[in-house]
This record gives C-alpha cells, structure tokens and sequence, in this order.
C-alpha cells in the first residue's frame, strides 16, 4: 500500500488507529472460518464521520474494505478476499439511546450482543437472537449477516429487530433508514435490505433495534431418543401441537459422546438428545412443560427430565454450548471445521435430514457431529478432518455437497444463521439462482466500483477448499 | 392503446380478462383515496406465467403496469398516474399450501385476508396481522404496502411474516426470493426490500407467510379520559410496564360523537377512549386485565370498564371500526377524506402529538378526527373536507402539511401501515431524504424502463391536491 494512502489514513483515524504490523495483519485475516487471507492495513474508525472519510479515500484509490465486527462469523464473510483494507468496526461501541416505553434503542454497529442485554436487564426488556458467540459478536456483524441463534423459533432472527440503519454508502455519503416507529410503510424496506448484505453494500454504522420484554421464568425439558429421527419428530410434533419452545437444541450421538468426554457434562448415552426450553410466565411454562413431556413420551422417548433449577439449566446449556469445541477435541488429529454447518430445512423436513447426513458420513469415510436449533429448521454439521491430509479434506469436500443437495431438495436453505461468505458461495449460488442477477444489479447500483467485500457471495467462485487457513498460506 | 396490443393481451389471458368499457375503466381508476384517473385498459391474468407474458409485452411497448388488489389503499397507490394498464390480481387467488408443523403457508397474491385466516383457524394458526380492511384486502396488496393494523404492536407488520415471494420482474423473467424456513442468511433479504415496494419494483404473484399459533383468550378493557394526552400517557405507560396489549385503539372527542351519532354506539362522552385488547393464554390475559386497569386508573381515567363478554368485544370493535364511514356521514357537506391520515411517532411522543393535531385543527379551521393504534404510534386523522370547495381543500393542505412537520419533528414516519402511493410522495420524499437516492438507482436497476406503477413514491412531484377526485376529472 502506498505510503501516501496510509499517511492520509492515519489523519483520518489517527496514527495508534491504523496498523500494518505483519503479526496484526496475519491475525486480521482470520475469521472463525477455514478461510485466510491477511489485508494490507487494518483502520479502526472511531465516528461515521471517520468511516465516510475512509470510504471517499478508498473509492478514490479502489481499495477493497472489509467490515469486520467480532470476527466470530464461520464462513469467511470477515476474510479480505482481495486484501486491501480490514475496517475494525470494535471501536464505534457506544449505547447510544435506550427507549424502553418506545420498545427501541439505538447502538453504534461494535457493541457487542451482550454488553446491549446487561444494559437492557434492569428495564426488563432484551435483544433476544441468542447467536451462539453472544459474549463477543457486534450487533453490526449480526445484521450483515442476519445472526439469530437457539431461540429464533420463538423470538425470530436478527432482521425482525432492524428498525433502523445509518449506512456509509460507497460515495462516502452517509444513508439513514427505517424509523424510530414500530411499524412503517414509508418506501422500500432498505434497514430490511442490508440485513444480510455481510458489507457488500456499505458499512454499517448505527442501528435502532426493536426490543422484546424479557419471559419471567424459564425451564428446560431433556429427551433422550434411540434416532435422531424420532428427535427430529418430537420437535415437529410439538411445532404443530402448537407449543412454541424458546429453543430446542438436537445432539447426535457423536457430538453427546464428545461433550461428555471433553468437558464430562454426564449426559445420557443415547443416539439423540432434544433440549427442550420453554419461557414465559410461570403457569404458562409449567403447563407447556407438561405438554412438552407428554410429546417427547407420545413420540417415543427414551427418558424425559425436566428442570426449572438454575444450575441443571446451566450444566445442559453449556454442554451444548461446548459441542463445536469438543467435537475439536474428540478424535486425534482431527479439528472439527465449519464446512456444511448451516443448512436449514423446513421443520417437518429434520427427520429426513438428519438421516440422510448419516448416509453421507458413512458413505464418505467422514466423521459428522450433528446439532442445530431443531425448532427452526436450522442444522450445524461439523466435520471432523485432518487439516493437514488434502485426502481428508477432499473427502469432506464431497460430503459437503451431497449434504447441500440433501438440504435443497428438502426445500431447505445452505444457511440458516451464519452467512455465505466464502464457504458457502458455490452453493448458495445455487440456491438462489433466480435472484442472483437482481442481487448482482442492486450490488452494482450501490457499489459500482466493488470496493466493499469483493469476492464474496454472488460473484465468487471456485471449490469451498480454495483460501484454506490449512496448510496456512502465510506460513509457508 | 392499439388494436394490436389489445389482441396480444387477449391471447394471452383470454377474451373475457381483458376490459376497455368506459364504466370498468372508470371504476378502477380508483382506488380508497381522494386521487383518481382512469387505466387505458384492466387485464386480470390467471397465472404467473400470464403475468409474465403480460409484463414482456408492456415492456416492449412501453405500456405502464399497475398491479392492483382489492383497490382499498387509502393513499393511490394503485392508482393508474400514467394510464395504461391496471393488472388486477383477484383471479390468482388460491391458498397453495398450508404447512402448520413448517410455520408457513403459501399463497397467490391475490387471496383475501380474511379467506386466508378462515383457512388457517381450525389449525390454530394465524396470520395476525390484522388491516382494518381485512375483509377485502389481498395478501399481495399487503406486501406491496407493508400493510398491518391494530395488532402490530404485539404481532407485527406483514414484513415480519414475509419468508419468500414470487415476482415478475420487468424482463418478464420470474424471481423466487427467500425460503420455506423460518430464518435465512442466504444474501441480500430481497423479500423484504419488495415489502413496501407498491408495485414499482415486479408484480407479487405469490408469497409465503410464516403462521402464528391463535391466542386462546381475548378480552377488552375500555378506559376513558378527559384529555387525548392523559389517554396517550396511558398507552406510553403500559409500554414500559412492560404490558404488550394485543391491540390498543385511541378515539377522540370528535370520533367518540361521529360514531354515537350515526352508529349508536353509546361510547362513553368523554375527551378520549383507549380501548385496550389482551390476549393469550387465559391466566395471563386475567392478570393482565388487572394490570392494564391499574395503569390506566394511575394515570388518571375518568372510567375503567373491563370485559371478556364476546358480545360486549364485538360492540366496542365495531364501534372502532366505524370511525372512519361515521365520520363520512357527521357533519352535513363534508366528507371524511385520507390525507395526513397514517403517521406514527415514537409511543411516547404520542401525547405531543395528538396536542399539536388539535392546535392545527383549530388554527386552520378543520374539523380533524383522530384515532389509531396509539401502541404502536400509529395514528390517523381524518379531515373533514368540503369536496366541492376549494378554499376547503386548500384549508386541508395547510393542516396536512403542518401535521407532517410536526410528526417528522417528533422523529415519526408520515406512514406507518397504508403506503406512500400518491398522497404522501412530497412528504415521504422529505422523511427520507437521505434514502432517496439510493431507492432510485435500485429502481433504475430492476425496472430501467420504468413500466411498473411509474410516478409513484420517488419520482411523484406536486401538492397532494393534483390527482383529486373531486371534482372528477372523468365527469367533467
């Protein structure tokens, strides 16, 4: 990068807000993906006024810029394709208005998930999308990607909560959409437009939430089942009952076997397990836990516990929780990567599913943890390679795509809450092929110089092993 | 319009779904607002593929396309501005699936609101949006529109129902937008930019909403006050209890009249009504009632009258719903007009709000009624207007244009559930002001020849009284 775009970088964010040192640019490369590639300069903005200057500067000099919140996303919508600029949003973390009697508030796109629910506690509202990396992910990272986690059933994902967006368009100019209202009808829906954009359009600045009253009790319900099957049909039993859980969470018996060998979380030694939560107020729960037992036992439970004790609750939830890191930590030599880890199928669809995943992993010689937000279709499948055999790579390479031809058929989705990024580029391709040229035209009308985040989504290309951090490019 | 066209159009959804009758023209040169003007011709397709037939010959000619549903939008949305075509989607009106234990259904644009959730009741299913023209109204209008109504504040607008659409695109080609699943983070969120597009982007030929489980119980309470402040300060109050009403109605003293006089509704004389509905499971909807009653005594109602009586519910609902036709018939000469009828505010700023209403009402001589869904800041005001007098339009357009100051200085939107459509372009173009461009290149994008409901939204300049009706243009 030429010393003179860095000088006036660094009169924009300040001098201890840029950095090209080789070890921060190697770590900027990273997402939580496969996927690496370090950037030329990383800038930490610290106002829009800062980013709408940064943004002029590099459509000037056609630099790519990278959005880049947490860099907790798992399909490498963070990884600078095509180098250039990482744009560190973690700075810009102010709550900047919390409105409880008119159910909004406004933060800067860095706070993180969970510094917004402390604060939110004592009104007794929450931002409720639960993602799984809670404790660091940045609301701008959730819309651009449109994050959610185990209670979307219940409470939706992170695009029924944008009632406002400030954007950085590619002009440098700054856009404001949506409203501070509940409700508007007030033209094209643009705040609902960016969800999902993961920084191909602009640079998300500022957004206005809606927010939820927090349930008043919550309890959980574990059933243990012989198949994965009849786990996936209790949760669509209990869909069309209709009793809405706040979340139910599936583990097969791979990731049960590694997160009591890991982390010893004493679960019981079965083919699946359903975590069942239910939240509202108290008679409402203890009603629905009873109906939710009398489903799991109608389908064919092996065992039905139900607990309202905050400490059982807790062990479950971090025994679920541990499931990605465990599964790491299960066999020698195999990491567990996030390959097809995403998919979501119509919630009558689970049984069908999962079975065929099982196919798939023995037919391939793969190993396969399967777990998900079941209630919402959504299921995360983590393959466990050996980052250093192309051979075992290759092998999930092909499992990966029957595991997507399984999910379109059903009538599913390549991904339900992470992203596309690059992981999962060829096959959204796929799943979307109608809507690519209008998604094409509308990224060219708003960013005609594709400076923000080439490379991802619609227009790349190439297997899902291209750009791997294994064997780490940066190393060699 | 040629002969020619007239004889492909016919081909193409048959002799008897095309018209060119002056008194058919006439007809749906209307819609429910104060604008008017008549379509060169009305063709009524069948099937997508007749759409998209349709759409491919329109392009090539040049001929604008006006999709329209049932015609009850209150600001001319569908309202041919430019002549030529108005597509009238009744005909696709078939419920295609309903999947309860998948959370959606799939539908043509043009099924009625009420015929969907017929379908739906005996699956204890909703789609509970709730528009106050439920009868009439089609799900595709709804979307085009955003549409929603007295439920939004617990439930929702369309938008947040909205998992995919079908749409013809200006090049007649057919687009499938979003998924069979409850969430998705599979690129740009297009079905939600079609939400609130009016038809200026692609026709709606089909859509997929996600469902709602029915509540079990509803009751009512009614509570009157001697100011519209104190009755909008309960509204605001019960928001940070926190207590979601499933619906909270505000009247004042001119409407509480409008429908005593001409429905016998025997509301309580008073300044102002909160007619407050909960719903949910029973002992919550009890505990509720107690808790809403308290509020509303703390903050200073005249009367509290509570009920679960359906009889007593349905009197009081229809009291509400009469509003606007009594409205019509209160006083001699004058008809009760949309034009600032559909703003909403922060709740908490609705108490300022509905004082500024009144001080205009006065200063400029108007008689203004003004209801809404005070929960949401949804409010509407009804002008009473001489339709043969032009000082009293003009009357009318000072007040309209003060009413807009007023609640975009108060951070509110100038339409919260009916659309902009011709009505509110020149305000709506001053709310978002710094969207504007950014919605043109998406429209230069999508429909470069500008064939679907041209003049509208964007591009629309003028006073709001060009386009009347009265006196009719078609008459003179």
């Amino acid at each position: 990068m030429r010393p003179e775009t860095l000088d006036a970088l660094m009169a924009i964010v300040g001098e201890t807000n840029i950095s090209t040192r080789a070890a921060d640019l190697y770590t900027y490369g990273f997402d939580a993906s496969i996927h690496h590639r370090s950037p030329d300069v990383i800038v930490r903005p610290r106002t829009t006024a800062e980013v709408s200057d940064v943004v002029k500067l590099a459509r000037r000099e056609k630099i790519p810029i990278v959005a880049r919140g947490a860099g907790t996303g798992l399909c490498g919508g963070a990884v600078p394709l095509m180098g250039g600029m990482v744009m560190d949003m973690t700075r810009m973390n102010t709550i900047k208005e919390v409105r409880v009697g008119d159910l909004y508030c406004v933060v800067e796109a860095g706070v993180v998930y969970d510094r917004l629910n402390e604060r939110l506690a004592p009104f007794k509202f929450f931002f409720p999308t639960s993602p799984g990396s809670a404790e660091a992910c940045t609301i701008g990272g959730m819309v651009a990607t449109n994050a959610s986690g185990m209670r979307a059933i219940k409470y939706g994902a992170t695009r029924d909560y944008v009632l406002g967006l400030e954007v950085v368009l590619s002009d440098g100019s700054v856009m404001r959409v949506g409203t501070n209202t509940i409700k508007n009808s007030s033209g094209y829906q643009l705040e609902r437009l960016f969800v999902g954009s993961e920084g191909t359009l602009g640079i998300i600045t500022e957004v206005t939430l809606r927010l939820a009253p927090k349930p008043k009790r919550q309890c959980m319900i574990m059933a243990a089942f012989d198949s994965l099957e009849a786990a996936g049909t209790c949760v669509s039993e209990l869909i069309a009952t209709p009793v809405l859980p706040s979340a139910t969470e599936l583990m097969d018996r791979t990731c049960i076997q590694a997160v009591n060998k890991t982390v010893g979380s004493g679960l019981p030694d079965c083919e699946a397990l359903c975590m069942i939560e239910v939240d509202g107020e108290p008679e409402v729960v203890e009603r629905e836990m009873g109906m939710v037992t009398k489903v799991a036992e109608r389908v064919g439970a092996i065992s039905v516990e139900a607990t309202s004790d905050p400490k059982t609750m807790a062990r479950w939830t971090n025994a679920r929780k541990s499931v990605m890191s465990a599964l790491s930590r299960f066999g020698e030599r195999f990491v567990s990567v996030s390959l097809a880890d995403d998919m979501a199928v119509p919630i009558s669809r689970i049984p069908a599913a999962v079975k065929a995943f099982q196919e798939i992993a023995v037919r391939n010689d793969v190993v396969i943890g399967t777990y998900g937000h079941a209630a919402d279709g959504n299921l995360h499948t983590k393959m466990l390679v050996d980052p250093m055999s192309e051979e075992s790579w290759r092998h999930a390479e092909v499992a990966v795509g029957e595991i997507y031809d399984v999910v379109l058929d059903l009538g599913g989705t390549v991904t339900g809450e992470h992203g596309v990024g690059i992981s999962k580029a060829p096959y959204f391709q796929r799943e979307r092929a109608s809507a690519l040229d209008t998604m094409v035209a509308i990224k060219k009308a708003l960013d005609p110089d594709n400076i923000f985040n080439p490379g991802k989504m619609q227009d790349w290309e190439g297997g899902i092993i291209r750009h791997l951090r294994y064997p780490c490019p940066d190393l060699k």
